[in-house]
């Protein structure tokens, strides 16, 4: 008995200590235009032993949102450049293995931003790291969606930049997104009218028929500004009074001259200009001429709102009020092709990497 | 005696009654393209007589100012077209010459929005129609601009939508004009660094000099935008906080990069985009990456600041502290092409016709 304990012990502590092996996609290469899977570098490293106060994680989830684009340029943004040859930036779900920190045991189901990789070492006291997470009536996963980021960015775009109140109309981009269906299920909650817009038959139908959205353009259906505009007009009988932007370009275009007097524009995405090439926003003068407030965000520097905001968003997804859906790709080597599927909108709702 | 008597009544009567000919410029025609002289007639009618609670004004003074131009379109704006046929809209600084109103005598001095003609008919009960102005201490054409509209232009964008602070630098474009002159004197007033953009030699001198800007930048030496932007940069060597924009095109272009995190760019005016085309902006993904706040505003939709903002305009232009400069053209033939060289950039400070 004493025998097998030891060498428990020992397989243990080689387990641990040496058979604990990383896996970890690198950024490599800044992108020349757009972003491919040869700027990522699949690595393997092994998980260094905790000091005091860390906590080791094992990621079940990755989460791949469209902000990581920006990060890969070298360029001013509201945001460091992800370094190169470093593990890339990505929130994370996931569960403890191991802890030196006491506010976390092994176990633990918790959220952070782990990066691309299958294990993450965390300071547990650092501020916004590791969150511990309740998945009795909410799914892990929705902690990096809905009740997650994109589900704040909603949140905070919606409610305190758009303003939404009773009766107004509230449009949003990219609607069967992460982000886009929270806004307009939000504004539905609100009893605004709700108008998407989205690409393609089955991403239009979901958000009208399972989010309850009342109306949604199928760009790819539009290609013509004009054509486009037509479509949003007739969605938006009595115009827009807020309008949620995650991609830019046509649609935004289309929607600010749909926009009513002293409407309110939430600048929360803008896709269309991540490989580099500025898309432009043609009539700017209607800023002035319907007295418009147009207003970018990122949702981190918000942190204030978070708690009122995880709190609405969570009661709603475990009452089934706040629907979303998830397209989830396998294994850590799938992170580079979905991530850029998503910057194509190749996904249907939120996207995610399984890496357990 | 008596005789001599009746004769002045009944040649006081003839006066007024029927020899009191007006004079007025009808806008006739919309300009497709650039508005031309064509647009406008000069006709002669009847002043006709009072009816109770009305005032007659004698004008000594149109004012002139790029709003005019948006009106002129038979398009969404955030006032009605002006009509054909009619007098064309304008502020105007006069003198009461007959009142039927109580509130109103024979010589008061008043300021209201009577239109390219040399009288008008007001309703003296109408609200924000005609005020009476006090010319002790400030001249009466000053309260067509650094203490009018203009003034309470400069006064709201800068305090309420650039939240301009000590420390802080604040751009303005057209600087040497009615309301960007007002911005960066109001700007220094609030310990800022101003710097503004105008067209030539003469007028930036004029904007350094002798409004006490720290800088202008001639953007006729700055054709190329990268010129335009390499000087704004020199300019504001820690960025900007506050943007007054007043024309649009290049130079709103410009200082959206030189934005600092957090900015706030006031839209008063695209003077660029009147004559039809749209001047799209370059880079509006700037919005979201410096997380900007963008906003139009015309300030007649904002009354509520009108005291506060005339109280400070006009003790500082009775103490000195806040200078501005006039054109002025002479006789209301003059207003049309007087108007149009405004368009042009030709005017020097604020634009005014005498029409007394």
């Amino acid at each position: 008995m004493i025998y097998r304990t030891i060498y428990l012990l020992i397989y243990l502590l080689m387990e641990v200590g040496a058979t604990m092996t990383n896996r970890q996609i690198l950024f490599t290469s800044r992108p020349t235009g757009e972003a491919t899977a040869a700027n990522f570098t699949l690595v393997e490293a092994p998980v260094p032993e905790l000091a005091d106060g860390q906590v080791l994680v094992q990621h079940l989830y990755l989460s791949l949102d469209p902000y990581m684009r920006g990060r890969m340029n070298d360029t001013k943004s509201y945001a460091p450049p992800q370094p190169l040859n470093k593990v890339m930036i990505g929130g994370t779900a996931g569960v403890v293995v191991e802890s030196r920190h006491p506010g976390f045991a092994a176990g633990d189901h918790v959220v952070g931003m782990g990066g691309w990789q299958l294990y993450s070492v965390v300071g547990g006291s650092a501020r916004g790291a590791l969150r511990k997470v309740d998945t009795s009536r909410v799914p892990h996963s929705a902690y990096l969606g809905a009740v997650g980021m994109p589900g704040v960015t909603a949140w905070y775009g919606l409610t305190r930049i758009c303003e939404a109140k009773p009766g107004q109309t509230i449009s949003v981009s990219a609607a069967s997104g992460a982000v886009g269906s929270v806004v307009g299920q939000l504004a539905k909650a609100r009893a605004c009218r709700a108008v998407g817009i989205a690409g393609g038959t089955q991403k239009c139908d979901y958000v009208v028929k399972e989010l309850g959205f009342d109306a949604c353009i199928d760009y790819k259906q539009h290609r013509d500004p004009r054509s486009l505009y037509g479509a949003l007009k007739a969605a938006t009988p009595d115009g827009i009074d807020g309008h949620f932007e995650n991609v830019g370009g046509a649609v935004l275009d289309a929607a600010l001259v749909r926009m009513n007097d002293f409407g309110r524009i939430a600048v929360c995405g803008m896709i269309a200009g991540y490989d580099g090439q500025p898309v432009p926003l043609n009539q700017p003068s209607i800023i002035l001429t319907s007295r418009l407030r147009v207003e970018g965000f990122i949702v981190s520097e918000h942190m204030d709102v978070w708690p009122d905001a995880l709190a609405e968003l969570g009661t709603m997804v475990a009452t089934g009020a706040l629907k979303y859906r998830e397209t989830i790709a396998n294994g850590l080597e799938s992170a580079p092709e979905a991530f850029l599927g998503l910057l194509r909108g190749r996904n249907f709702g939120k996207q995610l990497v399984r890496l357990a």
